[in-house]
């Protein structure tokens, strides 16, 4: 029951990146669960990593190899997260790396692996012995689609984007795939965001870009504070397009990234449309902050609480949760008398106070739909964050306490 | 479906403390909802507060009276909050302290209220007025259990203890209530404590044990997050039974305060153990830590991890969800090699991974139980710190999502 969600079928090829997709078994038969991404000699790419101190060891051995050299082949798997798993993880991961390294005549620095799934399970090196050389066999250029479906977990829909547009005359291409955060079985959400673009962009730029795009997509949603172990979001450019972005404040460079943020922002979204149990997508905006760290920690516990959260899934315009969620997000020296709270644009709250014309029915009519915004002026600077959120329904605790049968 | 709950009934009367209990009919008819708590001349009092920034106006009122004199009088309604009510709510809740004032001949200052309730209504003026001279009519020391089911709101059973112990030669008598943490009509959860004793216990010294206390008791308790407006804990000394605490490292202090504590704690879990659709009474402990801080965010981290909570209500012992929230928890330089985690006797994970010898069938054993506890040793530093929580059901969702039906 994902939230105006619709499957993208439009996906253009990457000139520079080819996908292959294999039935690996890694932990279940019968479906797609090994994705390798080539990408052409020449291209560069950046990435953005969970902060969760217990990191999995595929992280780990990603984000050192993407120290070393430019990455030629990303080794995504579902079914195991390899998290948890000690030395023997960080040795199956090394070894997958090798094993595609190995079928491509690449060195295993070369390649970047991904894994989601359970975690604290030994990897299970046969299936990729099994997988690679299949995944390989089908490398293409058009396999975008198969690709999010392969790196799917507890998704109940794959999740895409794609666009065109016109740089100086010449086309440029933005394609990318997500997967998210439905718990994954038995343990938990992994973000996972894959986006190519045949524009060029140099090494440096596209790090401070990866960053920056994140901390406006994958970085700005939330489905129940739980952060991965696993969590990865990878940028890639060819350069095929002939675009190349050097400099960051020209005209062009400005176009790609509002396209990237644009795609960025779609798969990013996809996640919390396709949350588990979720039946609303919300919008938290947070405005007139002092700082924003400050936006940020006043919209994060306004998304997280479980009583706004259940409010949303009972579509009760409950301004009496949010505020006192807001009053508990640790903002020091906070004037409650200058605070505004607006569902989308009806102002449920004035001055700290429940505004005098406001009605239940108007609230309820916002709540019950199944997409709106709620915006918080704080009345303090002029620090302004947004994030996405859902609700909070009886199906989020069916899937997380029922995964196992 | 309270979790190994029993109602208290053998309250023991606290010399120079009388209750009196009223039907005020502040939001609803036919039931007790105004409790006014009088104090012998002579008593002292102490206080602990809601920290959340929007408190509502009759904590600010009561931590305001407390400074100013001692306290003769406590005045409690459920049903309205008065929270988030601007300057009306602190003109009703000040009125309300001088309506009980003139009933009684004492300064308005002498008044303490507390409210419970619905966020964001008028008081209803009117249940006061009324309520005030019935509540007088039946003061008496033997009400504390007819107290107790006075201040509930969506509570479903009423909460109280009381002891009695010698301290040479003369007996000392401890009795409480409190009520919590169901989510109440309509907006949140609201924790109440008022504890007295005929101890005699020096002002400066009783505010100091009240905030030791508080932080051992309903500071360390947690169904979901949420920071009331209104949490208020309150202990009352009357001096009535002839022993006096002055000497803080008297064998008799420390008696007292133990038996304080042990009150503190029952009344603070009772709270959990009525928590919202709680099927689970968990206890998490966090050793090992760097800091008193540190064991606290990792064991906060956990207690509100939605998919913690889910699994304990699906007695799925998950290990991986554990471990994910105390990686996720802020600690910086974690050493994941030296974390440890127990469920009661059953070690889960060693040395940052899944015990080789644990199975499956010895973590789901422990989290069948009613009660456990997850022990969480860092490997960082001396700090220890263990609060209280419960699991998260589907009805916890239907009671938050429904409770306007």
């Amino acid at each position: 029951m994902a939230v105006n969600f619709t499957v993208f079928e439009q996906f253009k090829a990457v000139d520079g990146i080819r996908l292959g997709v294999a039935q690996a078994h890694v932990r279940y038969a019968n479906r797609d669960d090994m994705v390798v991404i080539e990408l052409a000699e020449g291209s560069s790419v950046a990435g953005v990593f969970t902060t969760n101190a217990f990191c999995a060891a595929p992280v780990h051995i990603s984000k050192a190899h993407l120290q070393q050299t430019a990455p030629r082949y990303l080794l995504i798997n579902t079914g195991n997260a390899n998290a948890g798993t000690g030395k023997a993880g960080f040795a199956n991961a090394t070894r997958s790396c090798e094993l595609l390294a190995q079928a491509t005549g690449v060195k295993a620095a070369e390649v970047l692996p991904f894994s989601t799934g359970v975690i604290g399970e030994p990897l299970n090196m046969p299936a990729f012995e099994r997988g690679i050389p299949a995944a390989l066999d089908n490398l293409s250029a058009d396999n975008w689609a198969r690709a999010a479906k392969g790196i799917m977990t507890t998704d109940t829909l794959p999740k895409g984007y794609s666009t065109q547009f016109d740089v100086n005359g010449k086309t440029v291409t933005i394609t990318g795939i997500s997967k998210g955060a439905g718990m994954i079985m038995p343990n938990m959400a992994t973000m996972l965001g894959f986006i190519g673009t045949d524009a060029g962009i140099a090494p440096g730029l596209l790090q401070s870009w990866c960053k920056e795009l994140a901390d406006c997509s994958f970085n700005r949603i939330t489905i129940d504070g739980d952060t991965s172990t696993n969590d990865s979001c990878m940028l890639m450019a060819t350069g095929r397009s002939g675009v190349q972005i050097n400099d960051v404040a020209s005209p062009e460079a400005q176009l790609v990234f509002s396209k990237l943020k644009e795609a960025f922002q779609i798969l990013a979204q996809a996640i919390v449309r396709d949350g588990e149990g979720a039946t609303k997508f919300v919008t938290i905006e947070v405005g007139g902050a002092a700082s924003q760290k400050e936006a940020l920690d006043v919209a994060y516990t306004v998304a997280h609480s479980p009583l706004v959260k259940t409010a949303m899934f009972a579509s009760d315009a409950n301004w009496g949760r949010i505020l006192a969620a807001v009053g508990r997000s640790g903002v020091q020296n906070f004037d409650l008398d200058k605070v505004q709270i607006y569902l989308d644009d009806v102002q449920i709250v004035e001055d700290g106070g429940r505004r005098e014309a406001y009605t239940e029915a108007d609230g309820a009519a916002v709540f019950a739909r199944t997409e709106f915004r709620v915006r918080i002026e704080l009345g303090r600077g002029n620090a302004r964050e947004e994030l996405w959120t859902c609700d909070f329904s009886h199906e989020y605790v069916t899937i997380n306490a029922n995964y196992r049968s």
